[in-house]
């Protein structure tokens, strides 16, 4: 990395080219949404939902396991506590929450011009999370490494339609466990220039991660803005854990954002049913998105849920089925309704490879996370094999139908130009649009061109080698590693990092948990 | 085809399997919608495109060529007919559409369990209509024939979530072409007993439609039902052709359903603005239905389209992208406000294979026709590459999405059993709902399972040999074909059929157009 460092050190001509290349990657740095939320439930199926989940606080309540702060700060606001199991009074959780929890935020970034605001009608679409495997059609599956991290930050940078970095792109497994969070960030900050999600395993790696983001963004600035958000999962069901509640406490402590996430296998982790998995859902984010508020009022908090089916013959997830759709839809109706951001999404499949039943479930999750008014979209791009891969070429389509959730949620324009009557007028019946003044006019700009869809006539598709979606996905993810330009950081700062890390890392001895 | 008759007729065995196959077929005749539409423009954006629609219909106009019986019959409605061209006093298509055309229709089967309702909250899916080729993993791309057509009409009746046999599932070409309607609407009565489409290629081929079904049916059930529907594209834009208007004229005359059908590459055949090429749409479907209410008023109508996108780089139709999705989301929203049923649709891709283009591609037109309502989604399961090639494989793919689409539309079950309140209850935090006692009672009919997908774990998808999805469905429409079993066709109809088809044949030379 260091040989890297001093030749980005050197680069003016770089330099330049960097910024060339960060107006090139154009577009807006997120989703103002401009068309209606589709939801599946009217007031009434929302409300019966809303009365369940009091129910399950009230009458069976949450675990804040291993986390004796926990309980105590709940029980100060009202909850009952009996041993680790937390039971909250009807709609205690939703008043402490909307006292202080704000309806959106900005996550800042280190470059201003990538700011994105999460919550209200903005979608912001980040890469898939959590990988321990990456696959590309040269050299199949293999476990992550630190070069696989690094390349998929930059290629989320060069992807205009993912705005956010992520956080664990996929897992460094060459780096010992307590020790690669710290790579991770680094990775974020150096390669890219969208914000990022911290480290979550263990407090203290939060607690790297938002010192690391004071050395970017200096220590006033992150005390008073959010630079990092976070994915706290829940142990469904209805429980937290200490490794997540201590690193939801580290972040929201130093006014981070935290997604709290029910994590749900339908039929494992939930009921089989999608109003039973919605209530259980509903239930463990007001629990969880309540301590936080009662860590510090105001903390940027997000309403996140993941939730597959099970397969019930063999007991795996199953993905881009219409009950987990049905579930997002509620979800997000019921995140608007408490007041809160919403995450969920993405590009989620069951599929070990990048082929139609890859794509078929992932573009109905895409699709019901852009209709359902989805504010964060985790897992947009790379996900395969449910979760346990992140794909190189399945990242290039992802991101291309990212692209395209764009100029969905844009909407519909009906500017004059937009009316099209002057070309209906020139062109009349039985011509054709082709050479019209506001073809020519308006061609450009006029329809969505996918990098990765091949359009051609079969015989030209032959002669251009009979390529399938992957092949072409695999040339085009080399082709953009390869013009890949990291985006200016301040020598110093990028100094004071590297100093940093070799710092924390020389405290404690490497270790595989 | 005559042996399989004999056989047909000798078979006790084989009716009670075929009776049984039927029963296993399972499922309903058509979805019955029981969640919300979805829209993308409000009150304001659809008048601004009716109201323009009528400008287009007042200013402009539309031609109807060679089809001088049209043209009298418009000016006798109170249109202006100048030379082929028809302008429209503004509200004019609207009312004589709204006085008499039904707002669903009930389209009978042979079978009177497949009867399906075409309008209002019902979806009738049914498979690809019109590829010259078809496709498969082992022969690769080849012009379709005669046995194709036939495979995919069993195919048809053998997929729960298509409830409509569709009309020219493939073209057969090894049969004149004069004559091939023929037997494609033969096989359509003999190998299914679902509804079906009729020919439109001349109003000779259409009066055959009608006279072979007057032989299933009988004349005066056919006089009084609809038990055809048709596809009438127009010629966009603004034009419809003296073919397309003969062949609607026939079936209108004889109180047969046509869907009028504004079929638009966008950017050649209309505007390349979404709001420009919803306008034109609408006033097409209007000019074209107008025409079907003057020729016998009150005969079903469906408000068709067809609207693909133009790459502007080759020309070529591109799917599965934004811009297209957004008209459609549009066009079933001014259909629903004209009171008409609706068709769009379905698995449309512009891939040359079943990768994961043509998946990505077809997932997002499939969850756009379902959300935003459309009544009669042709050419659900089998597109490939714009629809020139018919693909097996493709087709079992589109099928299992056509079941998830029933499961969405069907929305959520919020009865006692549907909130799983108790579930909750018994399992608490921490648990897992396996072995749950509503688990066990639920888990069965929980979610849906695709035949198609494979979810299971890597180590066991490798020892399955590693095929993707294309190789599994492969599998699939072997053994469906292996396995079919023609439902049960009174032995004098069918003999009635031959005959007509014989004499008819007989009638005239073959001709190659």
């Amino acid at each position: 990395m260091s040989s890297r460092l001093r030749h980005r050190k050197t680069g003016g001509r770089r330099a330049k080219l960097a910024a060339r290349q960060h107006v090139d990657l154009g577009t807006v740095a997120f989703i103002d949404r401009k068309i209606p939320y589709y939801e599946v439930l009217d007031e009434e199926g929302l409300q019966l939902i809303e009365r369940n989940a009091e129910t399950v606080l009230e009458e069976i309540g949450v675990e804040f396991r291993d986390f004796p702060e926990a309980l105590a700060l709940l029980k100060g606001a009202g909850a009952e506590v009996d041993g680790e199991r937390v039971r909250f009074p009807r709609g205690l959780c939703r008043s402490i929450i909307q006292a202080s929890a704000p309806a959106e935020f900005t996550q800042h970034a280190r470059n201003p011009e990538r700011n994105v605001i999460i919550g209200g009608k903005r979608t912001v679409l980040a890469p898939s999370y959590g990988s321990p495997f990456v696959r590309d059609l040269d050299q199949g599956r293999r476990y992550a490494t630190i070069e696989d991290f690094r390349n998929f930050v930059k290629l989320t940078y060069l992807s205009p339609g993912l705005h956010h970095s992520g956080g664990t792109v996929c897992e460094p497994v060459d780096i010992p466990v307590n020790k690669r969070h710290l790579d991770m960030v680094y990775s974020h900050i150096k390669y890219s220039d969208k914000p990022f999600m911290g480290s979550v395993t263990a407090p203290e790696r939060a607690q790297d991660t938002v010192d690391m983001a004071k050395i970017v963004f200096g220590d006033d600035f992150v005390e008073k803005n959010t630079v990092i958000t976070s994915l706290i999962n829940a142990n469904s069901p209805l429980t937290f854990d200490a490794t997540m509640l201590g690193a939801a406490t580290v972040y929201a402590r130093n006014n981070q954002a935290t997604m709290i996430s029910p994590f749900l296998l339908a039929g494992a982790m939930s009921p089989v049913t999608v109003a039973g998995t919605a209530t259980q859902i509903l239930a463990e984010a007001l629990a969880g998105m309540t301590y936080v508020q009662l860590v510090r009022p105001g903390a940027p908090i997000i309403f996140g849920t993941f939730a597959s089916s099970m397969s019930m013959q063999s007991g795996a997830p199953t993905f881009g089925s219409p009950e987990p759709a049905l579930v997002l839809y509620i979800a997000a109706a019921l995140a608007r309704r408490l007041g809160v951001p919403f995450r969920s999404g993405g590009g989620l499949c069951a599929s070990k490879i990048p082929d139609a039943q890859a794509a078929y479930e992932s573009a109905n999750t895409l699709q019901t996370a852009a209709l359902a008014g989805v504010n964060f979209m985790l897992h947009t791009a790379g996900w395969l094999e449910g979760g346990l891969t992140m794909g190189y070429e399945k990242f290039i389509m992802d991101a291309d139908q990212a692209n395209m959730i764009a100029i969905i949620l844009g909407g519909v324009d009906l500017s004059e130009n937009g009316q099209a009557m002057d070309a209906l007028r020139e062109v009349g019946p039985g011509q054709h649009f082709l050479g019209a003044a506001h073809t020519q006019a308006n061609f450009e700009k006029a329809f969505y061109r996918s990098p990765v869809a091949d359009n051609n006539s079969f015989e030209q598709w032959l002669e251009d080698g009979s390529l399938d979606t992957a092949q072409r996905a695999n040339l085009i993810w080399k082709k953009m590693l390869q013009d890949y330009e990291a985006p200016p950081l301040d020598p110093a700062i990028d100094e004071a990092l590297q100093d940093f890390m070799v710092r924390r890392k020389s405290e404690f001895p490497d270790q595989e948990y």
